[in-house]
């Protein structure tokens, strides 16, 4: 997924600091690589590295970041192994200056942009597709003096999903693909021009949300403050692989609000908060239950069970507790012990669960197996019975903008039938959303659905070769 | 506080890495240094150091601590500095063999103790109190070829609050003081004896919980199963400072529900996470307000605002998230920043609380002013109003049994009187739980609340030298 | 400086673990970076960090570095910060595939070619020469089919100095300038061919001294073995800034001698041992003088001593010990204390320098401080003359090809005679080897000693623009 | 061996720093781990731990290191594992206030007396003869008021080795065993009163020596200055495993003047550097050869093949370079690869060895297998003939007073003749210095030659039960 964020300090102010701040906030979208560029008007200073963002970054290193703009990154691989070459920041030299970028999403047509640039001479040195549009920005600015217009030309060469931050000497510009797969939006204080993945680091940050940026905006940020452009995009329509006709509409990513964004954030103006908590209530009027108990799976099932609880009036009750020391320098149990690893990482209260019907509320099923143990275990706590209530429907197709889905989750799910997945989790009953639920439950229809339903609000049709290294 | 585990494998199993396990799931207890003792009959090894169990332990280390019998524990600091030396186990080489003890809770004579050792000759190389334990065992131990006997003489001049694993040669005591301060347990599986001091350590290694450790009791774990003995003790009553007679009866610390043990553990028979919950129940009898949401402060307030909510039918909800990245190596915001502090562990959901009466709940108040910041923050969200409900009554004495209270927590509630913590604050009603009502939550007559009201079940009347290092 | 190194194996086995062996004893070419990269004929694999090669490596990296060909680089930094992107080697796909590239070197017209290359789009990720010269090459080969072309028509373009080493998919082309500058030489066992900055690495792996490439060389290695190419070059002849016609002739550089390679290497037939033993008893010849004994300034100093004691009778001694446990993370001495700095570091022998005049041998005066602090110590050690013999003649202009002469060496040299130098040193005598002597004891004329005499074996007038980072 | 440093500061200033750069200073004595012990008349604040002295400590640790008068430890392992606990000084409270002790040496009757004090009901908590000696003194203080008392009666129940440092309060007590076997002297300037292991400390620090402690003297460091007391030992002689009567002498340390001291100490008078020049001076009259070359196995043959060269007019060469950049992170090659091990550490200069019969000298040959290893290098280097020469006579005892040689030195030469060592090794002629010779060399008598005669200086019938953990 990735998380993005930039300031551009009115007061001539250092940026490093807050741009480190700011991806602290966003650390949730990515806890594989971190770096922060900056710019003093003329070079561009940068730093990234593997890692959490405490873990990349000392105070030493911050204070060698020395600009007044600045942008950051926060990294979720989807592709690539864990090579610093693929953190970002990604920052060039060109004739044009220095040039920083910071990319949020997937191209569906890097490859193909990047085996055309190959062919006219050009290299890669990471696979990124920020390398993709730093080149291809570059070619453009060439042919014309008006960087506005090469970030156009640029632009109308993506398909897929890019919330974007580009940093050329003096000025930033944040751009939202013309779908809106991924937000990203504005802020403002009394010295600052921010803008940030999710509004979430704006208030920690003490900055005023101003607004989200609008699918197919170019927001050039400067010491003029904010000057707004529109992608142009030839692509109104494609004909799709069961030849229809379809034409471009904005696709915000559903998943952002069911799983990924945090609850404190608001995405174009809808809280996730309150959408997880109208899928718990959905949940409850489509897969009812005779119940004593509602409990999350912890962190992610909270605040759909409190939705579930709410419509249902099954009193809510904190049936798992996290054990919130797990880290990557554990020593995992040996593979006969599969078991105790769910235990180290969640422990039921037997005394809220003895005796009880319990209803069980997650976001996702992985593979199953965590979850029959979790079932298991809920049992063996001596709940009389089990009951999982799953606040997102059933995934079925890949994503291609940006989300590891089709590998890591609901694995179990794209080849069973319900009652099959029921079975092999040994719940009692087992209850997905809804398409119509979740559609609802958001409270908008502009949203991209491909994983749920196969159908893509972009061309698919691209020459998807392995990425290297 | 401090946690501590042991085990002795029957079927002459290595027992190191369920050690690991066990202290993992006590690391809540202890975050500054953890350490792990086995024995093989012969010999003891051993490993301690300073950090988190995750940090401290390594897959190697763990393998050359050959054993079939060992102790374990995780260090919380009340006294001494970060040095090596006052980690867990201690273990020495005596005529009787090596002894390795861990200790949970504080001697209220152990300076007396050490003095009087001292002028026998004795040296010290730390300063915990297990070092006093152990040289007036084996003082003991000289005099009588009867290792319970020595045991129970040594236990005699001991007082204060002691949960104590002895490990010597083949054989594990595990023994609770007289009044019961510090919580024991003892688990079985078909392989192994476990002693805990909570039962979420057992749950973890899917170990059955036995039975609690009783005031008083010294269990001897070894080849041939359990035996009990009992703890004789003089001091059946003492004159407190008021010249009343102080009869000694079980107290066990009242804060290990209220705030330090997991909630999925359950001490002396009460669960902790019901005793939350009457707390906030309680709560909700004592303070009532009307409002239009209850939120937890996140972690340590949540199952009590389950229960202010439940009680008072006013919805529970979860207005504030925490950070789950905040960590050590953190670069701290400068003076000028302290909000910004808060604001990055703890965020507002403008969502929930926009318009909203709020009743926040949590567990106690430290300083007062991560308090204030935190009701200023809400207020910020566009709360209507706010109301705070602590479900620990005003702490007004020191606590001389290990925890480290009168420095660290209510520093406020000390000096002021409610009204004006209140002001202080900034909230709209302030509401502490009362005495009874904490009483009547945890449901026991038998506590510790000498920090509530200045009663100790204790003599107290001790040289307190300052401990060295 | 840097040190390259590169094997093929001809039958089939891992090179990781070898070219982590030979960068090892090519560490004192560079000891800020290191890097390898290795092919399995289609896909390249590298990995490249700041440090020492023992800490860049371990078994796990080198495990993952699967291939049967590959190059490795320890990096000496001239330009640019501590930055993981000017690592080596550079790898890049293009679209003739995954292209490798370790420089020992600097080009002069660097910044020309990167200008000239921007201005036709293409961006620049790092600051190094590998860079340019994989755009160059990576242009060429589209106009070519012929990569034996491409890298000609590459090299025609590049002046400066350049030991190089490019592995594109199956092959590892070795080319040294037409100047020879830096050294390079091939090796070959059993199974493997070798190619090295200095033949040492040959040795440590067992391997047979084949040849050097000579300069103008460009050696193909592959499975059907060597092949061998010249470099076209125009520039026979270049003006320089006086006017003259200076025809291009080999030059290799005479530091590599005096203080840069490793006293076991051989460069172009001559071994370093013997220049540098030649150059003390040149110096004996050129400075005699009546004195007990000579000691080396170890361990810099250690065969120019050898050599002027063997010339002048007078008896070789171990006057000064070197401490070998100084590394990088010393707690240094505070500014007044920097006489404490040189005593850590260096101690002198009382018992051998007491009542006697001494000769002290290094190779260079680097800013006198040193130097003034060593012939301090030396007397209060009790000796009662002290003179100064320096194996390298004063150095009195920039080198541009890639040894970070001006700023770090030989500063006090360019301002002041040498008997000024003296004074300020506080010797009785002081004598550096005279260019006549220098080239006397290498044997060989065809040197590059710009440095020493301001005449430069390259044209020199390029835009030298600060490089970026 | 160990290595200690002690410093009072006459004029109040902080000590811990200077400790750190003596200590730094006599890295060579031990590199396992280091500690410095700090009081400030009153406390005594202490920091040890596994590691060189430059990676134990940083700024921040010794800025914490408050106090006037201190002792250091650096420590290198005969008996136990890595261990903290087994670090120095060895820090203790008594009733007589805090007390640290450093000492360098092994005594024959620590477990004896360890089992004594056992019996009395002390505890050990590490395997330090210091734990030992500190429990004797604090008894020994109970029993009398006066502190030189208790040392003395304390000291005289130790047999074996040991030069001590004991810090109590406001002083520090130097002291040096009655037979002399470790080194230990004293230093002064302007502000301070040093003592150290080797006088090289004290030129760093840039101090005088003042005097060797003598053999039987206990020097006690205070704000008055220094006052000399004598060791009583009622051990004037004892019967040895031959029933001979052995009367006590002074016995100082062969092998501190052969290996262990750094060349540019002197020991009782006598220059390091001078002993090991006159032993390869006796050595080439005990072993004349004709040879070509005499070359050192660096570093620690240096100094002997210089004096060999001298004697026997054979010039003097740097046959064989050291590579500098070995650690302790290397990788090691695998057991088939053991030769690339020893070419890794050390390479021949085949220029200088070719054609050419040399003479190749070292202190001692360890195993056999890497002088082996050494000389087929040398002679694949091209050399005619190879002939050993080694610097310390055939060891056929262990050392009891803490050299670890039995075990890993002289291996080879305890169970064979020359002849046959000298076919295993593959030398054309092998010779070691004779037991005159050494004397000679040495130029003192009363020396400890017990690993080269097996008659001991002190008794040796001692229970010597394995030091535990």
């Amino acid at each position: 997924m990735c998380g993005i964020f930039g300031i551009f300090s009115l007061s001539g102010e250092q940026v490093a600091k807050k741009i480190y701040y700011g991806l602290f906030s966003l650390q949730h979208r990515g806890q594989e690589g971190a770096g922060i560029a900056v710019s003093d008007f003329q070079n561009i200073y940068h730093y990234k590295n593997i890692g959490l963002v405490t873990e990349v970054f000392n105070d030493e290193i911050l204070q060698n970041l020395i600009g007044f703009l600045g942008i950051g990154h926060v990294r979720y691989s989807t592709t690539g192994g864990k090579a610093v070459e693929n953190c970002q920041p990604f920052v060039v030299r060109s004739s044009f200056g220095n040039i920083a970028i910071a990319h949020n999403g997937d191209l569906l047509n890097s490859e193909e942009l990047r085996i055309e640039l190959e062919k006219r001479g050009h290299i890669f040195t990471s696979s990124t597709d920020s390398e993709v549009i730093a080149q291809l920005l570059v070619r453009e600015l060439l042919k014309t003096k008006d960087v506005i217009e090469a970030i156009k030309k640029t632009l109308k060469r993506l398909v897929g999903a890019y919330s974007l931050l580009i940093m050329i000497n003096d000025r930033i510009f944040a751009i939202r693909d013309p779908w809106g797969f991924k937000p990203l939006c504005l802020g403002r204080d009394e010295d600052n021009i921010y803008v940030s993945s999710e509004d979430c680091a704006l208030s920690t940050l003490n900055a005023n949300f101003v607004r989200d940026v609008e699918p197919g905006e170019i927001v050039e940020i400067s010491k003029d403050g904010i000057e707004v452009y529109k992608i142009e995009n030839d692509e109104e329509y494609f004909i799709n692989i069961e030849g229809e006709k379809v034409y471009r509409k904005a696709a915000t990513c559903m998943f952002e609000y069911v799983y990924f964004a945090r609850p404190d954030s608001t995405i174009d103006g809808i809280s996730v908060y309150k959408v997880r908590k109208n899928i718990g209530r959905e949940l409850a009027k489509e897969h009812p239950v005779d119940a004593d108990l509602v409990s999350p799976i912890p962190d992610s099932g909270n605040t759909f069970a409190l939705g579930y609880s709410e419509s249902s009036k099954i009193p809510y009750c904190e049936g798992l507790m996290k054990n919130k020391y797990v880290g990557r320098t554990f020593i995992l149990p040996s593979q006969t012990e599969r078991e105790l690893a769910v235990r180290l990482k969640l422990s039921p209260i037997k005394a809220v669960l003895e005796g009880k019907r319990v209803v069980l509320v997650d976001d996702s099923i992985v593979r199953g197996t965590t979850s029959r143990r979790i079932v298991e275990m809920v049992r063996k706590a001596g709940a009389k019975e089990v009951h999982l209530r799953i606040g997102c429907p059933k995934i079925i197709s890949p994503c291609y903008y940006g989300i590891d889905m089709p590998t890591k989750r609901e694995l179990i799910a794209s080849n069973k039938d319900i009652e099959k997945i029921r079975k092999e989790i040994g719940a009692d009953s087992l209850g997905y959303i809804s398409l119509e639920g979740l559609i609802k439950a958001i409270g908008r229809k502009d949203l991209c659905l491909a994983c749920l339903t196969g159908k893509y609000p972009t061309r698919t049709n691209f020459k998807k070769v392995m990425k290297y290294n």
